[in-house]
């Protein structure tokens, strides 16, 4: 089992975007950061439904296969759920209506926990307020001998990296200079040092950066 | 003719160091910076004078032989130069001794004009106060049908690339994050729209990312 991180960031290491408007909700940056993982087969069978075979099939869709195999348990901050857009709302569900595309037990870090959601699918949702050590026990005595995603936002996976508690972290480069927005390299000089490395690229111009220890 | 850029940069986008003490003068960070560079067999030919054969033959010698061909003429900051550390220093020849590895014209920006400084090996170094336009001008009449590099450092390179006068940027993304230092994708939100793209990966994990144009 291995704790794992899958990020699509920019040239200039943004993993999120800030060009949101309120006649373009998502903005236009954040369909460039992850267009070439939306492009995949994969992606469009697994996340989509759409079973037609579309999308495509070389490195990206090798590396959206990976990132979907042999998840036990995910890891995320409490924005990432939407709790800071809905602090007050004790019924929100999440972001993703019925059916999350987890199908796993997700971990949610948060300074208000409150009661547990299950979901048909296999979602559940626990709220913890706990250390990235704590969290992480449990995620991995949920996951069994499965892998552990720390699934986002960015300062979530930063923090479990500073905690030298990420075995493997998976960055799609994607060549897109985006300028602001939260940078995943901040605070982590000699991150490299704890890992091997392997760099790939895609036929989308992405390249995927591999850390591992596993 | 192509206006071009090189440069080494870390996985987080740094092409200086900050870590130089008194009693490590050049820090430990440049030369893993540039390690993959100087490893190869060319540097060790053009820079060293090592004509053993000795170096690495593989991707990174192939990039390092493409710095070294048909440069006409080069423009760099007065910073580069050593203009900031040598500001009263009417002697001052730069930082390469007898013989710069340049061996043809050298333009430098500066507020501070002097008379140009000839080396028997062909480098002459002109000092200009001009805009990035003007100089490039310059450079180019002096370059004939050969190309202009921009040397550096990292803002003298942002502001030509800013002014669009950039047609090849080549960087070479070393597996580190260095965590300070000046940033070559700060102020260039964008700027892929304008360029060709392509990433090669080499034995030692470097990434060379080049945008294009020409």
């Amino acid at each position: 089992m291995a704790v794992r991180v899958d990020l699509n960031v920019s040239l200039d290491g943004f993993a999120t975007t800030t060009d949101q408007t309120a006649e373009n909700p998502f903005g236009e940056d954040w369909s460039r950061l992850v267009a070439a993982y939306t492009a995949t087969r994969t992606f469009r069978s697994r996340v989509l439904g759409d079973d037609s075979g579309a999308g495509t099939t070389g490195l990206d869709d090798r590396y959206a296969q990976e990132y979907f195999e042999n998840i036990g348990a995910e890891i995320m901050g409490a924005g990432m759920f939407g709790l800071h857009q809905h602090p007050d709302d004790a019924e929100w569900r999440g972001w993703w209506g019925d059916e999350p595309p987890f199908e796993v037990p997700v971990f949610v870090l948060t300074h208000s926990p409150r009661d547990s959601i299950e979901f048909a699918n296999g979602t559940v949702f626990h709220f913890l307020s706990a250390t990235p050590e704590e969290v992480l026990q449990q995620a991995l005595a949920a996951a069994g001998e499965a892998d552990v995603r720390i699934g986002g936002g960015v300062e979530t996976v930063r923090q479990f990296l500073h905690a030298g508690l990420v075995d493997r972290l998976h960055l799609a480069v994607n060549p897109l200079v985006i300028g602001s927005g939260e940078r995943i390299w901040d605070d982590l000089r000699g991150v490299e040092k704890d890992y091997g490395f392997r760099a790939e690229v895609a036929e989308s111009g992405v390249t995927h950066v591999t850390f591992r220890r596993d």
